[in-house]
């Protein structure tokens, strides 16, 4: 936790002052160890970040004056979507894009996509917003994604994904792919990543016919939690 | 598991024949669903890859026809100084490494490592090699890395960084370095990370006195298991 991402809610009303109870003041007494008067970066959700100041802490409550000063971090300039990854790694891949800037996912259905994904509670509302917010923590960002779930892979591709792309390069990640993967863009990228075992032929022709190029960071076939940070390091 | 690897002790003597059991015949079985005359891909450590052909496989036992004929992919030009990680996130770290094509590993010790990790089992030599063999079935690769453990950072880098570094540009990651990380880079790199929290000034100053240059992807502070592949993306 790089910054204590704070909500309205934890606010005194009319006031510069927040209350922290739970996760965060647990982890600013067990890490950051702080007491009275030592200052916190701190930032508000979707707004800017700056600094809090302690005026109170013990095993219940920390107190904090809150200054906010400064913009967040730009954001990339990028469209994901995503192959809905496995629950396991699912939170992992979230924490991961987000922290590194994506604010625009889409959790797309996928041949190699088991059924079963789209029921596990690492899917629900509460479980993708706690994850976004532990990516916004470790960045020092308060900008939460908006993160989009696509249980039917053809009426997003037909319908949807065409808006999507618009003013983008669409770009899909193949590892067979004969393109290699662009160094340093300055236009904004839509890029699709598959499932393990990759989008099926099909589905390459689905995105191929919408617009994209596919494209390869080598012969080497990388997990999910890899590829994207890789991915997002060689286009920017 | 894109590739199988097989070692000498798997053939059976002076044939092209190699007879598994355990984890690789369990992987076979439920996720290949192999049945004999299917096609399989495999690589002989640190040697060649190939295909296999399943010539039986029940429960307990699966025997192939192994024809080795291509060269595994060629690996990164880097050395990477890792400031050794919690051991949660070590395994995770190793095979998304050694997956993208490090060869050469050095877990290093430094200010802000927690002593207990050294400790760890997830740091013993036979947990470092099956992260490793994870990470090259991953990328269809077969040549083990070497990752060595240096538990003291003042003698590591005094007497042993320097002949390291040799022939290669050397950078350490650092969120508020003012050099970017370059991009699709030509020569050989020594590659230092640091832990979570970052390497102190001192360490730091060390390394800078050493010939490295410190250099970030931006003022977003990442884990190191998102900050790895996102340089190596960038670097090469």
């Amino acid at each position: 936790m790089n910054l204590i991402l704070l909500f309205k809610e934890d606010f005194i009303d009319g006031t510069n002052q927040v209350r922290l109870r739970g996760r965060r003041l647990k982890h600013v007494m067990k890490i950051h160890r702080a007491v009275p008067g030592d200052k916190l970066s701190v930032g508000l959700v979707n707004d800017r970040i700056g600094t809090g100041t302690v005026t109170g802490i013990d095993d219940t409550l920390l107190e904090m004056e809150i200054v906010l000063n400064q913009q967040p971090p730009e954001k990339l300039p990028i469209n994901l979507i995503l192959a809905t990854p496995r629950p396991k790694v699912l939170n992992r891949i979230i924490l991961g894009a987000v922290s590194m800037g994506v604010q625009n996912i889409w959790l797309i259905n996928a041949y190699r996509v088991e059924k079963s994904y789209w029921q596990s509670p690492r899917l629900s509302e509460e479980n993708l917003q706690n994850q976004s917010i532990l990516g916004l923590e470790q960045s020092k960002d308060t900008v939460l994604p908006i993160i989009i779930k696509k249980p039917l892979f053809k009426p997003f591709v037909e319908d949807e994904l065409g808006s999507i792309i618009k003013g983008t390069t669409p770009l899909v990640a193949h590892p067979i792919a004969e393109n290699e993967c662009p160094k340093g863009v300055t236009t904004p990228i839509t890029l699709a990543v598959g499932p393990e075992g990759g989008f099926i032929p099909y589905e390459i022709e689905k995105l191929v016919e919408c617009g994209f190029t596919s494209i390869s960071m080598g012969e080497r076939i990388l997990r999910t939690e890899s590829a994207i940070p890789a991915l997002l390091g060689r286009l920017f």
